[in-house]
């Protein structure tokens, strides 16, 4: 189906055109882009730079409106949107908007659209919804994110890119104005599940590298030189040698700015929950997920939702009285 | 006073000479080696081919011999070993038989010999042997090594050193036949910190990126795809892009050869119940490390001691019915 679909690529403008019997004429593609939040706008915004027609949609009316400072185009449905784009790109919260989005924007697509879904949900609800989709006619990817805000206002995202293995160029090429790196993990759910395995070890190798460390420090040995040794030991993690979660050990990282402006908990709680919620649909038991997420929980109850995860050496140092 | 400790050497031989007023004459200097085990055997050797005088004591007499048979110093006695020489180097499997030749030692030593122990063993017991032998006189040094057989073979290991700053140089020469990286870990009982602190975060991490690896397993991702996209994201650690837990993901580790010839489940626990213990005496409390602890008991338990502790993703994958 994607070799239906012919790019041109301008000098640096990102343009391309579509020609397919489906479609009337050869015109210039259009993209619906879903959720402006902190990711999504930069995001849409990255690909307004790079020549394409980017109308958005947000609950937060401000947000819509910046986009269209940015170069956005303005329709005053939903429905219309969808009718003059050939490309739908959501960005939100769960599983759930996604769906409610994708459903609609199935009433009014042509055939051959690109759906790509770059929120974090679960791969078995991006299973559905591609399965539902592609039946539908519509080219689906499931192609979630990791870099931050920072990655998305830089463009340069990492994504995770669930699809059939024909469409994966076509929406790499969709994607490239908004990242640097784009991995091909399989079929479609394949993204999502690259991307809940990658950041349950990562919530789970933080918190097991904080209590190795806060054992250390306790114990009298310096924090740098520790920190160090292990990174060229097999202790080695990227927790470690890149997000050191003890102050002042590195710079640059949230630990040393009182974990602010972070990869919060309440972000990785809720990858870790998606993560626990597939391991319990296939009967998998994960105990050390689980008490890596009670951990998180009892941080994030205590009133520290918007810290960094890193935040947990603090939790294990003080023997959890934070 | 390791300034008063002179060295020499010549082409690649490893000599050094002691010019002390504690002594008699200038000497050559010579070394006690106990514990010849799989570890201790090649290190002794290695002395020797480097030219070092180094006689062996060990429970096995044929590892005796074999070290004489290398070229190794006979003597009747571990007295009349220690009182012909100036270095005392300790591979043993515990604090206790640690304690039992260094006091064993302390009565014939000549003063100012140099004590160094690279077993490991808990800090605490490390810290107490320093103090107790520097007040004796002798210049002390905790220095557990990583590297496993292949690295003691091939004069490779890691040294993780805690002494005082002054005798730092002293115990690296006197090491050097024995290995490639020699860290400065601080003062007495330091290089076990880091050592134990490693392991144990090697330990954690290991059973808690085997977590992630089954479930995107079961969810169906390619374990290479899985494997190499995490080895370039955030939940990138030595366990999975050096040590890989997956059979046949990656050549020459344990798990691509039935999990045999590794570090074992044994020696994994035993240095977790390390860290665990000084844990337990400084009143830290490390969840996730017990929790790590219980599956490798377990796995332990059901009859898999001698299996390489990367064993431990077999173990999660299917859900501890092994």
């Amino acid at each position: 189906m994607s070799r239906a679909i012919l790019f041109s690529f301008k000098k640096n403008n990102f343009k391309f055109f579509i020609s397919k019997k489906n479609f009337s004429s050869t015109s210039e593609a259009s993209v619906t882009f879903v959720g402006l939040g902190n990711m999504g706008l930069p995001m849409a915004q990255n690909l307004i730079k790079t020549g394409a027609k980017v109308s958005g949609f947000d609950f937060n009316q401000s947000n819509v409106d910046t986009l269209i400072k940015s170069g956005g185009t303005r329709y005053d449905t939903f429905q219309s949107a969808i009718e003059n784009s050939e490309i739908l790109i959501t960005m939100l919260p769960n599983a759930n908007a996604v769906k409610n989005v994708w459903d609609d924007a199935a009433k009014y697509a042509k055939k051959n659209s690109v759906f790509i879904d770059s929120s974090t949900i679960s791969p078995i609800d991006a299973q559905n919804l591609a399965k539902a989709n592609e039946s539908n006619g519509y080219i689906c990817a499931d192609a979630p994110v990791s870099g931050g805000v920072m990655g998305a206002t830089k463009a340069t995202l990492s994504f995770m890119i669930g699809t059939k293995k024909d469409n994966f160029e076509l929406i790499k090429k969709i994607l490239t104005p908004m990242g640097k790196n784009f991995f091909y993990c399989g079929e479609n759910s394949s993204g999502q599940i690259a991307k809940i395995c990658n950041n349950l070890c990562l919530g789970i190798t933080m918190a097991g590298l904080s209590e190795s460390l806060a054992l250390g420090v306790k114990l009298g040995i310096d924090s740098k030189v520790l920190s160090e040794i292990m990174g060229v030991s097999s202790g080695r993690c990227w927790s470690l040698d890149t997000y050191n979660p003890i102050p002042n050990v590195m710079e640059n990282v949230p630990s040393s700015r009182n974990y602010e402006n972070g990869f919060s908990m309440e972000l990785m709680t809720k990858d870790i929950n998606i993560a626990l919620e597939c391991a319990k649909k296939i009967e998998l038991d994960l105990e050390l997920s689980n008490k890596t997420q009670e951990h998180y929980e009892k941080i994030k109850e205590k009133g520290f939702k918007n810290k960094d995860f890193s935040f947990v050496y603090q939790y294990i140092l003080n023997n959890k009285k934070i």
